[in-house]
């Protein structure tokens, strides 16, 4: 047996605060169209927005624009949206809904300094993801972290989704590791602990706050679906990787 | 008869330099990726990626994937580019190009002023144009023309496309004048020139050396398909307004 040699992350709401990005665009488009002239009362606007993200998916491209088409439905809608401010609203909305998440995307405060003490231990980090492959890299270089990640798996790339533990294996082999050498770091039970409890890698259950961070431990789980720890920030990692490679010193004695 | 009530935009080549403007980002996202590493000459780059854009069109939105997938063909590619450096040699790409197209959007240097004059002249003034209607808003919105405009008509919004001259008739209605008391100023005979025609509106051929400004007043062209006018500056409107309300002038006499 071996110690610690490569180290896994998840990346939305871990190593940055992806759901609160999200939300504060959200909330950045709709001052926008505020500012253009919508009338509308902020608090209402931010209601009505948040059970558009609930009822069409935090994912959805046409959040606005559904926005618009719900104003023109209701009741006590005081003026019908015209279809050309209605585009102009929806337009200075997803401009400055993206204009929020290129300027404001930053990593939690305690990553940067991690990845470089994982490195100084000589220990390979990889990035394990779902999603858009050229979006996922865009977060990557946006938030400057290219030259410490050893390597970045995207499923959608591989073929292979979350929770698919073949993909947690595919990882495995690129570096020519075994699971007990092996740490992952995520923030879902079902997408990235059970993968990599089924991988025997380590698995750590990153508290962060996001909107899929619903474990807890007093949660009854069979001992196989259970993060081997929980932490809430990433300096906790070097205690637990410690830890690892002394019972690793001990079991070889 | 009356003088002219109403004069209509295209908005791509005719109020900014649309094509310029995407060259410029091409480049920039070549120039993207070559910063982060990737080994080929500029010029060379250049050249494959403006092959790219003859064999997807101008408006494929995987211009950079067809590039790194061509340079992986090549016959004298030094190295072949992984999946990992492929992704993020595209990413940055088209942060780079997006970055340019939102930052350097500008109107030409006679239009704002032209608008302003008509304004003072009490003629409305409308764009109509194809495409996405967000994104054309969102261009109408960073030229910072929309406070400008008495009507936006983007074709794929109403369901009426040009060259359809209904889309122009749509325009007249709204405004409830007539084609004799309308301009409209385009850079296409087949999308802007006879639709107009067909719906006897002025028609004046706006060059401005874009991919579309390829009519010349000695290609042989039934009348009907002809620009009433042609000019090169949006400053020549204003003798050619006078020039046409004088005319009614006299035919009322």
């Amino acid at each position: 047996m071996s110690p610690i040699k490569l180290i896994g992350f998840d990346l939305d709401d871990c190593l940055f605060d992806s759901t609160g990005l999200s939300e504060s665009a959200r909330i950045k488009g709709l001052d926008a169209m505020i500012d253009l002239g919508l009338k509308i009362d902020k608090e209402k606007a931010v209601r009505i927005l948040k059970e558009i993200v609930k009822d069409y998916g935090s994912n959805s491209s046409k959040h606005y624009n559904y926005f618009v088409r719900r104003l023109n439905q209701m009741e006590d809608n005081i003026k019908h949206i015209s279809y050309n401010d209605g585009y102009k609203y929806i337009a200075a909305a997803v401009m400055a809904y993206h204009g929020e998440k290129v300027n404001s995307i930053k990593l939690y405060s305690d990553v940067d300094n991690s990845l470089r003490r994982l490195r100084e231990l000589s220990i390979k980090i990889a990035i394990i993801t779902d999603g858009i492959p050229i979006k996922q890299y865009e977060k990557i270089l946006r938030l400057n972290i290219d030259s410490l990640i050893d390597l970045v798996v995207i499923s959608d790339e591989i073929g292979i989704k979350k929770p698919n533990p073949e993909l947690f294996n595919y990882c495995l082999k690129k570096f020519g590791v075994k699971g007990q050498e092996t740490i992952y770091v995520g923030d879902r039970i079902d997408k990235d602990i059970i993968p990599a409890n089924l991988n025997n890698i380590f698995s750590i259950y990153l508290h962060r706050g996001g909107k899929y961070d619903t474990y807890k431990s007093d949660i009854e789980l069979q001992e196989e679906l259970k993060p081997d720890y929980e932490i809430s920030n990433l300096n906790e990692l070097f205690m637990i990787i410690e830890e690892i490679n002394n019972k690793e010193k001990i079991n070889n004695f």
